[in-house]
């Protein structure tokens, strides 16, 4: 199984995270886009949705590609980078939407955690979860985790 | 000013980063012990009230270290190499406090987003504000984001 994801890509951290780079730009627009009247959160959640529907139709082998990060430190340093990526652009995106730098930054980092846990769920259930349902899943865990506190 | 802070260390990376990797064992610790009556996010928080305000009496010119992180992307990648440390600390200390995998991920990751946040808002402060009053705004903050979605 492993062999056939890297036969077509002499490096082989490139195929892991091709595409990647386009999310970024399309997250700052797509929250940008969203309704004006949804908080910054709801706007974030929703380019989520958005544009991580359209990368889980596109991206083949998904629990091997996270199998393969998982076991490897520098591929995992990657992946925090393009985390780092996402948290900018929804952070940017924002602020165009006149949130304050404070807000947009809390928000921002909150959305991408929401985002990599509706991720490892959607892997868990073999990609047959609806990406913006296991969204919304992770966002009632995180107001039940703050619930008590 | 900034030449002060470089003038001991011939590697300029390790005096920012100094003392940091005693950081993820003692918070390890600080929510293994915490009551065991606390959520687990509350037992994540309380760990990082207690090992952050003894972090941030130890950590001198604290706003220019802040700063200097911000200008390098090298020294950035470094830092969230940091806050997945402390972010894996927390995490298997709430596993051991029977936590489920699931909810100790993603309470580790929100709680690591607090800690950050309360970080930016104590150096903002120059350093005048409780650091355990710090979290419990972000705190505050995250929980008034979340609503509404």
């Amino acid at each position: 199984m492993r062999t056939s994801y890297f036969r077509y890509f002499p490096d082989k951290r490139e195929v892991l995270f091709a595409g990647s780079e386009r999310m970024p730009p399309a997250l700052a627009e797509a929250v940008l886009a969203a309704d004006p009247a949804l908080t910054p959160l709801a706007a974030a959640l929703d380019a989520l949705a958005r544009v991580g529907t359209q990368l889980v139709e596109q991206v083949a082998d998904i629990a091997e590609r996270q199998a393969v990060i998982d076991a490897s430190p520098e591929l995992q340093e990657r992946e925090r980078t393009k985390a780092a990526a996402i948290t900018a652009a929804i952070r940017d995106g924002l602020k165009q939407r006149q949130v304050t730098a404070d807000t947009a930054e809390l928000v921002a980092q909150l959305a991408t955690v929401a985002f990599q846990n509706a991720f490892r769920h959607w892997i868990a259930t073999a990609g047959q979860a609806d990406f913006r349902r296991c969204l919304h899943m992770v966002t009632d865990d995180l107001r039940a985790a703050l619930a008590g506190t």
